[in-house]
C-alpha cells in the first residue's frame, strides 16, 4: 500500500519566496494534524524568546489528513503562532472551507516567516504560490476585503483575511474568513505584522483515503450517530446561543465584568430570544450537518439593517452582560463591528466591561476619557458601540486598550479589575460555580480560555453531571478535557457534536486509520493529545511562563459571589492546581517530569 | 433574414403567476430599448392617477437591443415606474452587469406588477422564472442581502435588490445592483411596497447581433473613437469626482442647503484628493474599458475600514458642500451608509442640509429634535451620520425626513428652504451660474434632476462652452441635451463616453442597425429620444402636472448668490420656460401641441 503523504509549503516573506517540503508519516502518527502537527512544526521554527511582532515568529496553518473529507464535520483548520497579547503559544482554529480549500489548493499546511516590505496577499492554486500585491485592500474591512478580493481572483477562492483592527496592530486581532473567525490572541495582528494582508486558496487536488470501504464504514457510523441524536438536533437549531439559559441557571453567567454570576435580562438575549426575533437563516462549515451557525438580522431601531452570524454565545456573553448591555440588537451590531475591524469578541468585550468598571468607581482621570463622546457606564450600548471603533482605530483611549486588558488596566493603574489569565481576556463562565473551569482557565496554554477545555459536566450538566463547586477528582477531569480537545482540534473536527451525539474517539480512530492507513488505537489518540498539550507547555516554559502565572484574578479567589446559585463560592486554586500537576505527570512548578516527557516522546524539546 | 425580437416577462405578483410576451417590432423602431421602450410599455400598464405604492403601480425593467452586447458601454438597465416620491413618471438607471444578466436570463424587459403577501425574490434563469421565499433577507442590508443571496443562489446570479430603508418606505429608497444604484425618486421604495426584496438574474441565451459584419465594423469604430480621447484617459481615473474643481471655478458648487456657491474646502473634496488619498482599486461595468468606478477605502480614524464605490460627483457634494461637511472620510462613510440601508445619497444629503439650515434658523421646535443626539448644524459631519440612521430606520425626526425635503419642510413650516423640483431633491449645480441647468431642472420629467440633460456646455464649457449667463438659446440646447440624453437612455450606453470622445449619434445609430437589422438613420434616433421624452410629459400631465410645477426653488429665482464667480446672479425661468415650450413644440401651458404628437406618432397617448 502506498503510504500517506502530507505537503508544506514554507513561505519566506523576506524573500519572497516559497518552498514545497514533505512531512514525514511519523510527525503525522505522532501528532495527527492540525493543532498538535501545526504545534510541532512551530516549535521546531522559533526561538521561544522572540518577540511576537518580529520577523522570526511564524505563523503556521495546518489542517488534518481528515478535513474536507465526506465525514461529518472535519472542517477546522489551526493557526499556530507566538501571541503579541500574552507572550504564550498561540493555537487558534477556523471552521468553514478556509481548510478544505487549503488542502485542495495542493498543501496541508503552510508555514510563512518573515515580513513583506509593502502589503502582500499569498495566493496559493493548485500547487503553486505567489505573493500578489495587496495594497488596494488596505484599510479595508473584512467583509469588503473578502467581496473584492472575489471579484479579482474569482468566487471560488477561499479567503482568510484581516481587518484594519490587524493593520493597526490591535493585539487581539483576528484573522476572518467568510464569516467565520481565527479568534483569541492576536493571530491577525501576527499576519498584520507580516504585512499580510490575506491568503487565497483555491484548487481541485483529489484528498487522499488509503482505505476506502473502512473509510465508508467508519463515517457511516458517525453520521448514524449524528442522526440518532436529539440534543443535536436542538444544537442545529440554536446553536451556542442555547446555552445562555444553562449558564444562567447555575449563576455563572459573567455579568458587568463578572461583578455578579446572575443577568437580570438573560431571556432577552438566550436562544429562544435570537432565534426567534433575529434569526433569519442557517449557515453551515463545509460537509456539516449541523448547521449550528445561524445569520441573524436587526430589523427595526438604530441597527437596522446589521446582519452577523451568529452570534455564539461567548460574544453575546461579552458584548452583552459583561458589559451589562441588555439589547440584542446592539449586541448584534457589536458583534458585526468586531469582525468588519477584525477583533475577537470576547477580548473587546472583557476590555470594554474593565472599563466600565473602573469608570464607575470613580478611579479614571479625565484625560483618559478625553476622546470618548458617551459614558462609559454598564448598560451603555452606544458607549459600547463607541470604544470598539476606537480601540479598532486606535483612537484616543482606543490605543491602549487595544493593547489587551491586562496592559490597559496596569497603565491605567487598576491592575486587579483586569479580567485575564496569561493576558488573555477571559470569556463567559464564572468559575466560582464551575471550579473545574477556574482550573481550565489557569492552565490553558494561551491564556484565560474555555476552549482549551469547556468542562460541560460543570456547566451543562453533561454527559454526566459533577458537583461543580466540589475541587474533587476535578485535576483528573480537567487533564483528560484537554486531552480530548487537543485530539478534536488535531483531526479538525468540530467540537460541537461530540458534545451533542454519541460519536466517540474509538469512531475518530477508525476514520484516521482508514483515511492514512496507519494504525491507530484509541490510546494512540489520547498520547497524541497529551503529548501535543505538553509541547504547548514546554515552549510557554521556553517562553518564560512558571506556575506562578497559572493563576486566575483575584476575584475568582477571594470575593464571593453576592447572590443567585452561585453565591458565596470562590474558587480554591492552588488544591485544584496540585491535583492538576499531579494527574499531568508535572512537578510542583507545573514542569513536565523527565518520565513523562518519555513516555510521550518529546523529551529531546525539553532542556532538563 | 429573421427579424429581430424582444421578450418581455409579465410577473403578477398577486396571482403568483407569470407569462412571456413578445414586443412588436414596431415599438423597437419607435421606442429603442431601455428608457423608451420602458416608458412606452409603462404607460400603457397604468391609470397615472393610482397611488404610487398601491398595487396597480407596475415597475418595468427594460434593457435595450446593445445591452450586454461587446461594444462598450452598454451597459444600462432602465426601470420605470411611478414615483412615489414625487407622483411623477420616474425612470431610473444602473450601470454593472444587471443588464446584462437579464438579457442572458432570457428576457429584455420585466414588468412586475401586484403586490407578494410575503417578502418574495424573483429569479429569473435561462427562460423561465419562480418567485422564491425570501424573509431570511427581510431587513439586510444590501451589501449582506447580495452576499447571502449568492450563498444560496449561486455566484454567477446578477442581483438587484432593496435596503432597509426601502423595506420601510422612506420615499427615496434606491434599488441597489453590486456596487451600482437605481437612484432618485424612489423605485426601491416601490419594489419595497410590493414585498420584492430583490430580483435575482442568470443564464447564458446568446444575445442575437443580425448583421455581425457590420456590427463589427461599427464596434472597431466606437473603440477606435474611445482610444484616441485623453479626455476618457482622465475620466478613467478621475470618474465623475474629476469635475469638483470645475464646478467650484464657476461658483456653482452648492454649499449650506444652496445658500453658497463656493465651497471653502473644495480642494479636500476633489478629485485629486480622493484618487491620492482614498482610490485603492478601480471597477467597471459590463464590457467597458473606461473603469471610472473608484473603489474608496478609509484608512485611519473614526471610519477606518469604511469601503465605497465611488464617491461619485453628486454623493460628494451632497453628502460634503451641501450639509457644510468637509471631511472626505465622513462623506465616504455617509456614501457607505446610504448604500447599505438603501437610500438615494443625493436625496438624503439634500434633505439633511434642510434640516441643517432650518435648525441654524433657529425655527425648528425642541419636540421636533426629540431624538437627535448631535447638534444638526452645517459642518457637524456625525450629526450628518446620525441623521442618515434615523432616516434610513426611520426614528424620530428620520420618520418625517424619510418622506423627501418637500413633505418633510412643508410639514415643519419651512417649505421655502426645501430645494427641489416637483418634490425631488435637486443635486450638485447651482442653477444661478448655469441657467440652462436651471431649466433642465424644472422641465426634468422626474423632477429636479440633472442626468435628464446635463448642460456640459455651461458646467464644463464642453465640448463648446456657451455664455453660462445668458438665456439666449437655452430653450434649444436643453432640448437637444434631453433628447440626446433619451437617446443614449434608451440604447442602455453610458453617457459618460459620449462626454468625453468623439463618439457620435451617427455611430450608435449604424451599431442598432447592424444589431437589429432595423433600417435606422441618425434622424429617427432623435425622433425617438423626442418621443419618448414628450411621453413621460403627456403621463406627467395626466397625473395632475402642469406648467405651475415646471419650477425651481425661489432662492434660485429671487436671491443672487453673494459671492463667487457667480456673485449676482438668479435665474430668469419664464424667459427660459417660454423658450424651451416653444422649441418642444408645446403650448404656454407646456403640453404638446396636437402637431408635435402626429409628428411624433403619440397622439393616442393625449387626451386633446
Amino acid at each position: 500500500m502506498e503510504s500517506f503523504r502530507m505537503k508544506m509549503l514554507e513561505v519566506d516573506l523576506n524573500e519572497g519566496r516559497a518552498e514545497e517540503k514533505s512531512i514525514s508519516p511519523d510527525l503525522i502518527r505522532k501528532f495527527l494534524g492540525g493543532r498538535g502537527l501545526g504545534v510541532r512544526l512551530f516549535v521546531e521554527s522559533i526561538n521561544p524568546n522572540v518577540d511576537a511582532l518580529s520577523d522570526k515568529n511564524p505563523i503556521l496553518f495546518s489542517t488534518s489528513p481528515l478535513t474536507g473529507l465526506p465525514a461529518p464535520s472535519m472542517v477546522k483548520c489551526s493557526a499556530v503562532t507566538k501571541s503579541p497579547l500574552t507572550g504564550t503559544i498561540l493555537m487558534t482554529l477556523v471552521g468553514g472551507y478556509f481548510g478544505t480549500g487549503l488542502r485542495k489548493a495542493g498543501y496541508d499546511v503552510v508555514k510563512i516567516t518573515g515580513e513583506a516590505g509593502e502589503s502582500k496577499i499569498l495566493q496559493i492554486k493548485n500547487g503553486s504560490s505567489s505573493l500578489r500585491e495587496a495594497k488596494e485592500y488596505k484599510g479595508m474591512s473584512t467583509s469588503n476585503t473578502q467581496k473584492y478580493m472575489k471579484k479579482r481572483f474569482g468566487e471560488e477562492v477561499e479567503i482568510a483575511c484581516i481587518g484594519p483592527a490587524a493593520e493597526k496592530g490591535v493585539k487581539f486581532s483576528s484573522i476572518i474568513h467568510d464569516d467565520y473567525v481565527f479568534g483569541r490572541g492576536g493571530a491577525g495582528t501576527v499576519m498584520g505584522s507580516k504585512n499580510l494582508k490575506a491568503i487565497a486558496v483555491s484548487g481541485d487536488r483529489n484528498l487522499p483515503i488509503l482505505l476506502k470501504e473502512e473509510f465508508d464504514v467508519a463515517r457511516r457510523n458517525i453520521i448514524k450517530k449524528y442522526s440518532k441524536s436529539k440534543s443535536l438536533d436542538k444544537f442545529s437549531k440554536y446553536g451556542t446561543a442555547g446555552v445562555v439559559n444553562a449558564v444562567q441557571e447555575r449563576g455563572i453567567l459573567p455579568t458587568r465584568n463578572y461583578q455578579e454570576g446572575v443577568f437580570e435580562c438573560a431571556d432577552k438575549i438566550n436562544g429562544d430570544y435570537l432565534v426567534y426575533n433575529y434569526v433569519k437563516d442557517k449557515e453551515t462549515c463545509f460537509g456539516c450537518p449541523v448547521a449550528c451557525s445561524s445569520i441573524s438580522v436587526v430589523e427595526k431601531g438604530r441597527y437596522s439593517g446589521t446582519v452577523t452570524k451568529g452570534p455564539e454565545y461567548e460574544s453575546i456573553i461579552m458584548l452583552g452582560p459583561v458589559c451589562g448591555v441588555k439589547e440584542m440588537d446592539a449586541i448584534i451590531a457589536a458583534n458585526q463591528k468586531c469582525a468588519e475591524l477584525g477583533m475577537d469578541t470576547i477580548s473587546t468585550g472583557n476590555t470594554i466591561s474593565f472599563l466600565m468598571e473602573a469608570y464607575e468607581r470613580g478611579e479614571l482621570g479625565e484625560e483618559t476619557l478625553e476622546k470618548i463622546e458617551r459614558e462609559p457606564v454598564f448598560g451603555n450600548e452606544r458607549a459600547m458601540m463607541e470604544l470598539i471603533g476606537l480601540i479598532g482605530n486606535r483612537i484616543g483611549i482606543g490605543e491602549i486598550l487595544g493593547e489587551g486588558v491586562k496592559k490597559a488596566a496596569e497603565e491605567l493603574g487598576f491592575p486587579k479589575l483586569a479580567m485575564h489569565v496569561k493576558g488573555l481576556e477571559l470569556p463567559g463562565y464564572d468559575p466560582r460555580g464551575a471550579k473545574g473551569m477556574g482550573l481550565g482557565y489557569a492552565t490553558s496554554p494561551r491564556g484565560g480560555c474555555h476552549e482549551r477545555g469547556l468542562i460541560t459536566e460543570e456547566v451543562f450538566g453533561k454527559p454526566e453531571p459533577v458537583d461543580r463547586f466540589s475541587t474533587e477528582g476535578k485535576g483528573e477531569l480537567v487533564k483528560e478535557t484537554q486531552d480530548e480537545m487537543t485530539i478534536l482540534d488535531s483531526l479538525g473536527m468540530c467540537v460541537f457534536p461530540l458534545h451533542n451525539s454519541k460519536v466517540s474517539i474509538s469512531d475518530l480512530a477508525k476514520l484516521f486509520e482508514a483515511t492514512t492507513g496507519l494504525e491507530t488505537e484509541v490510546s494512540d489518540l489520547w498520547l497524541a493529545g497529551e503529548r501535543a498539550w505538553n509541547l504547548e507547555r514546554i515552549f510557554n516554559i521556553k517562553a518564560g511562563f512558571t506556575s506562578e502565572h497559572d493563576v486566575i484574578p483575584s476575584r475568582f479567589l477571594k470575593e464571593p459571589l453576592q447572590k443567585g446559585p452561585s453565591e458565596g463560592s470562590t474558587v480554591e486554586l492552588d488544591k485544584l492546581l496540585k491535583d492538576y500537576y499531579r494527574e499531568r505527570g508535572w512537578n510542583d512548578r507545573g514542569e513536565p517530569e523527565k518520565e513523562k516527557l518519555e513516555e510521550l516522546g518529546i523529551v529531546a524539546f525539553f532542556n532538563f
